[in-house]
């Protein structure tokens, strides 16, 4: 339990609504409450972190309805609060933090979708400063976040360092006919330059898998694989405690599909997967994370209508606090926050 | 089919999202996608008609949940367009409309409550020209929005006319120690002046009741009830029809709690009763209502826990639609619009 | 609208609890709130009319969980108030009501379970005075609360008159080796005389059929049967009327499956069929019963697990209530109540 | 109820498992049971109506998932028995009925899939006897179905007669930059000459709408709009009389929107609109089409994933059947079935 | 696997219908089965443990619904058995049991009700003699119980000794103006001495927090906080043994929250927080604390309509359970059950 | 993570639909998309696996509707793809696999199903050579296929090794007056020497229990029970390895019932108990049995109308996959595959 010495508090740099005057289950919904961009007091500019949606599912293989997740996490945030116990860190006094809504999307397309995504997110906030947590949407629309984040970040030549939480590579080649899909967006950011294969992890990953051909592109580009199986073992957090020290203060992006974790914590996505991480094996791999340079994130495949109890928006909900903590608490540790 | 001969439209008082455009799947959820009240542009001003929520389910007899109603109907009213084809008529070329936001409530005690959201409503817009749609929240918070429009129209004397849809006549005294729940607004506002009894129906009332009594209330003030079966026989329209040839041009306010439509079709309500009105029954006896002077109207009782596949939030948009369309057929009629 | 010159209240005959004081979300589940048979106190002895539970569901052809029906129905009558707004009766001013339970099953025999629930229901309350209304289970469980009506009231010859509330005809054969089942119990019952099938309506049948001489049965014994298109019309009415009429004050069995009402008003049972009443066109049929000599009943095919409004057990509970007010309206008008 | 006189039965044409033996509960689904058309013997070759599935949502508006419909429908109809009771006739009797399976689908691309649908449809049974039956995935496959009949039609000059049930007119331009959605597959198959607007009647229509122009492509073009509020009066139902009348004998498509019904009775849809049919109106509307000489249909739009009780598949599944059992009772009418 | 050596079992203290005649799913739902604690025969006198339940939500600070909590543990708790094998018991033969119904609730004020709940506590069964196990009902409920019981044993100096189980620390001040909230049960006990903070655990505490000030009442009280992540070390499971040592035989109270189970488990909660503890992993917790000196006990906070599955109520009605029988395995140790 | 040096693929032994051509929502469900029996091909004779369903629950004590989980597994199963990444295995290249539909099922007696089921089963594919996963259905469906293994076998004298995953001990009594019970089949297993109890073993056993006779059975009979607690320790496990390696090559049968999974991963089913494996730690424990000679197996217990989710389903089908990728695994270490 980390809290206990916690210092004088300095000034909020996140307005939030006091829950107790003005209860968590009303007004419009933000992700966490947090303001709309727009209405940000100026002491509070430039924001740190944008979070925004991107309610596009046009890129599954399988179950479609992803495109209703940013609206449903924005209501499941409303019970997020801003204090994280275990990282002892305030995210609303070390970031100002805002909603940017949600970009727009062309449905019937995702290269034209990921495009118009791409152009809004690179407009957010400051875009030298602000840093972008995108909201899926299928895990097709984490190509337009990422690219949007390596051009706010100057277009860094070898690109951004990955990690990866997933049950599925999704670096695969065309599926009926066409190469932009939910299961694909890692090619093109490596084909593009936009993140190094070689500083990526995947973990989480399980079976089954289609063919044994699956795992060749990331052999082939030098990624490397955690698989859940790993996971259960001191040899596999090994692993994953190496790649860190590696990519060290790399500038480096998370992506988080949904669908690591497990269908009894998280039932509500599209292309569920038996036997993964609980919320709390998950939340601990994510704080495992802490001293990693975020410049940009997102959370996907959340599927609000396979998710009866509503589980899965809070888990994602979560998913996006401990990414913003991760970011708090690393901030002291690099450079630019 | 009243559209073929739909004149030359006039400018837009509203400003949609162009549904062609920006999908009704994305963005942050406002009534209708109506925009926020401080977003509306100055040529939109003064708002004719503000939506708001009040988000409070304390005065419930049964079943709470209510306090989640306003952001299911905010959903659910995506899919609302502006286009009345019944009535031929477009609300957002005849209004300019807005969303603002969801008033303050305290949870723990309703009379607070309702005098929190009273003082918020009536300063809503320009208070003497913006008329108010409050959406519930359980029925005791109908109270603040009549006691809201009350006040802006001036406080008239012998108070405002009342078209009332309900399965319960809502004109109880105490429970449990309490005189405020939502089972006393019309008792409350009849003792206070704020509605006229004699110019109030009742519409789609039904049992069981606990006593005999409980239509006591009614008989004595001259409140006028049309049941649920007096509606299935054209004496019953008939009395609806000289009610609103008696009440003519006067300030009337409409209170529409969900429940007077059958669980078939609303669910997701606190107290349901089946033998309702199907939704069709109810916007027909909407629409009947064209002509009536709306200077208010609510919208209560959805429970979106109760509500596996929406509808209930759904029907309460529409009629929120029908509501407005009202108004917006009735303003060519009536004097102020 | 029936209500407004209610006579001077006789004294309560059963006991309820208070909801102004006990609320009605509070304490053990009985049917309606009426006091457990056990504690029914003295001056309200003995009882008119006890409602019990047969949990069993082994009878179904398709989709097996009304064994919890009972459960379901209890809990949803909770919110059943005693008086009739439309009937202007209060039932428990008429009649001292009880829950006498449920029945013991033997879930692996359908013979052996309507044995048990015959033995167990000819027991309850005063036998020569008490009626009883059954709460399924499947349609099956009718047969052991026909039986039972039929010997508390002396065995008489020639059986009982019979009202029957349902989509489907259950007087088949064997299916898949066995006799008796939820698609038999009428076939039982007129073979053993217990019911007249000249004196049997069977209302609200509706397509699809298996065969046509799904029909024959019917023909042969001289059931009266009116569709559920049949009741569409003023004719099929009249039909009614005139069966109504010839029965007169015939000792009357009525039994309710739920399923002659639409599954969207309906959904938990276990053998939906699309395209039947609406829960207050089955209201209005049996108010239309107001006169017949009622001396038993039941209500049926209540499947809790398809049900996740909980729709259908208020309806089967708001059945209840019709079937006791109707008692209570035609008490004067037949002698023995 | 037409069945009292029903003839010596002629033998089945078409081989349902017998459900007294083999439980319908039991088994791979196929429609309504109906054989694999693979398997079906040459004694009822040439089949007369096959039923396959389209297992696409990519031409949405709103929300997705109806690819999951066939599925569903398939699972719901395993309760359909072969007699209708209203008509007299039973289907499997009339005619060889059989299951062709799913088509193939391009679900990143509507044009791509109609056209692979259509090319699999084409080929199904003797292209120049069997009819099609086809159940959607959304109302853009219609299409693919209407090109597919028209062809096998032998091309008619003029296109065919169309009867159209929906809440939507579905003639929309392009949406989003592509004119291949669920809102246009009439206009596609106007303009392609496959069917006659001034041959078409579009039943159950019903606000709200996007602008008032959504209704010129109709008048501008001749379609026939019977409004659902035009369905509950006399004179809206003699339109329909008078359109069926018109168009005789002429080949004659049906699309049934599951939407035309309300969303009590069909929840699970992707574009709801409260206050529309029951689905005994629906039936009702479907019955008064007897005579017409049916050469194609389509069941669209339901949306498994928001149907918890499943009511919106079964009612389906009763669509289909009603439209079967039209073309029964028709059969004898018109030539050449 | 502790039962191989059971030695010759002693006559039931507690009379439970025989599952193998009497069915799980029929009957009145008492809380496992049960007896009423009117129906307690003279030799199962005093009865040992009474179960009753506290249907109030009126404190929740976010999603209400408990107050149908009592109810839906019943019903769930039917399938609980008395056997427990992991710690080789039958609570059934230890103890008297009783279910003693629900207490009075004053449902528009939360002082209110804990006044009737703890006077309507203090006298079920024998007070000096029975314990109490309450089911809520928010977390307010419990002040109730711990009133009653800490009265019940003789208003003991110092209070008692507390084990609790949470996600929250429940000892927040007021809010919304009232200091009577489901956030504050253990400020008002140990304010008013009812328990002692020095020797009072928290297990299963997590994070969000609204502020670092959170934690300081427990800091500046003494209360020892173990949280969820401590739980997941063998240094913070020394902690709980070092506790439970250092209370020894002390009169001890057990409260436990339903949310410091993780949603997965127990999604029916008011303010679930992802990444917490399994079933199995709060039972072995709880299976820790055998030797306890157990007077008192209470489960709360089930929200039946956020529960589709029903886990959520198992899960309670298994910790019910765990809590009898861990009364039972401590009776040989300590003086008085 | 086992794949990284897979060797050159020989050519499938299955042939399955390309799902990056043919979607996986698309077509006839049949299990893991296998082909039915009666389409495979010549050069995939003998089918080495085949999967079938029993849909029949009359067996069960408490909640029925396991007749649907054929239906709902193969659903489900439509998302399984080939190959196991942890076992590094194909299972559709290992092996010839098809679905073989549903067996014949008496739903009113349990003896008669469990007799037309082995009757059905014994004829399946080849049967000398082709192995036989049933998917229940209730437990009591084990029986049959238990017994159809060992006949086609060559009833070994001393009968089958047995794995048996479960919650329940499965060796009980008559119930209600019925020997053949979900509660039972093992014990006639045992008795008609189909099984040796020597060579058993039951995991994940846990409480609570009726009463502590439950457990003589299997200690009189020598069957080895791991509890779920005794799984928790590194000393349980060895015992499972002890235990495997004991039965060494052995003729064996697994037996998986999905209620050892804990309710939070799989919800539907008929009596849930709290505090089992997850799904990870159920499929740890089946990858545990690799190099067992498995002969037959079985998944039961799937109650879909308690699944909202459908992720019991889900866990159903994984565990299908998990088994045969068990005996492709094995399939070289043992003789006959």
């Amino acid at each position: 339990m980390a809290m206990s010495n916690t210092p004088v508090k300095p000034p909020l740099r996140t307005t939030l609504p006091n829950a107790r005057e003005f209860p968590r289950f009303a007004g419009i919904s933000t992700f966490c409450r947090f303001p709309l961009i727009d209405t940000v007091p100026s002491e509070q500019q430039p924001v740190d972190w944008a979070l925004y949606g991107i309610p596009y599912d046009g890129g599954v293989t399988y179950r479609p309805g992803a495109r209703f997740g940013p609206r449903a996490v924005r209501d499941a945030s409303q019970y997020i609060k801003p204090v994280h116990l275990e990282h002892g860190a305030n995210i609303a006094q070390v970031f100002s933090l805002a909603d940017a809504g949600d970009s727009p999307v062309k449905p019937y397309s995702c290269k034209e979708t990921l495009d118009a995504a791409c152009e809004f997110a690179k407009t957010i906030g400051q875009p030298s400063h602000t840093k972008l947590l995108a909201v899926g949407g299928d895990h097709s629309t984490a190509y337009a976040n990422i690219r949007a984040t390596w051009e706010r970040r100057g277009k860094p030549k070898g690109g951004l360092a990955m990690i990866h939480f997933d049950a599925h590579l999704d670096t695969a080649g065309p599926i009926w006919g066409e190469s932009w899909t939910h299961a694909s967006p890692f090619k093109h950011a490596i084909e593009e330059g936009l993140i190094d294969p070689k500083r990526m992890v995947s973990i989480g990953i399980r079976g089954p898998l289609n063919t044994a051909d699956d795992l060749q592109y990331a052999h082939v580009h030098g990624i490397q694989i955690v698989t859940y199986e790993d996971c259960t073992t001191d040899a596999g957090i090994s692993r994953i405690d190496d790649f860190l020290e590696r990519i060290g203060p790399d500038e480096t992006y998370l992506t988080f599909d949904i669908d690591c974790i497990d269908p009894a914590f998280a039932p509500g996505t599209g292309t569920p997967c038996c036997g993964g991480f609980s919320t709390a094996e998950a939340f601990d791999l994510l704080r495992l994370c802490a001293g990693a340079n975020l410049v940009g994130a997102d959370v996907v495949e959340v599927l609000p209508d396979r998710d009866p109890a509503g589980i899965t928006a809070l888990a994602a909900a979560h998913v996006m606090f401990e990414i913003l903590a991760l970011a708090a608490v690393s901030s002291g540790l690099n450079d630019e926050s």
